[in-house]
């Protein structure tokens, strides 16, 4: 129940703030590293099977359901830790990886790519590559299963 | 230009997607310490305004502005890196903040509180502060600028 901003702001109970379609916005993080792995998104359920089995489970947008993370890959994420903001609109998950790959694309992270600082004017903004290498074969992992990326 | 899958998970350039509202997630970690400081959204306009001036812009939402983190508070994030994610729909920033703080509750990060494992059945779930005290008075430092937070 969210009844006030300081009971959501300085409470001492959870109240999730969904948004209009039902979801709540989740990065995780590699606890030991710090590194940001990957952002998703929770509906109340994910968040609620995440909270009672200490394992990451994600709304996924692509495939239209509630997604175990790792079932299917073997990347099982374990929680260290499960936190929320002051708004409570937004979840951190901290996370231990099984296999140490969270990414669809074989990365380490989903986040392997850099963007420069400075002014670039209507030139194409370019990226580096942060990771040295894929950490496995997506198409051995995954199989036939459909890509998640959307144009 | 988003023209394929593979240009944009492998791809050497820069092709965000935004949402329906024409906004991108963003996560923003400290720097040094790897702590998840806020989750925010840019428009297309604060992405690039972040990417030349490399100091924060983010789309506020509750004010519906083009946001330069910490013109009110003094709190400005200065950026180390930038990231994008494999299918190039979420932001990763991460900054150095002047003031150490970034949260306009007063604590250091917005994620100050923690959600434990476990089966609570219809129990209220109990949430634990993991932030020992503010680090400004928000009072002080917004004086009377209306409270982000939408219940």
């Amino acid at each position: 129940p969210r009844l006030s901003v300081e009971a959501v702001e300085e409470g001492g109970f959870l109240a999730p703030r969904f948004n209009a379609d039902g979801l709540i916005p989740v990065v995780t993080t590699d606890a030991s590293s710090g590194e940001v792995l990957m952002m998703g998104m929770m509906n109340a359920e994910a968040l609620l099977r995440t909270i009672e089995t200490g394992e990451a489970h994600y709304w996924s947008r692509s495939r239209q359901c509630l997604w175990h993370k790792g079932a299917t890959s073997g990347l099982i994420q374990k929680v260290v830790q499960i936190r929320v903001d002051d708004d409570q609109d937004a979840i951190w998950l901290r996370v231990q990886v099984e296999g140490s790959a969270s990414c669809h694309v074989g990365y380490r992270s989903c986040f392997y790519r850099s963007i420069p600082v400075g002014p670039f004017g209507d030139a194409p903004i370019p990226l580096s590559f942060e990771e040295a290498a894929k950490i496995f074969d997506p198409v051995a992992v995954y199989r036939d299963a459909p890509n998640p990326t959307q144009l």
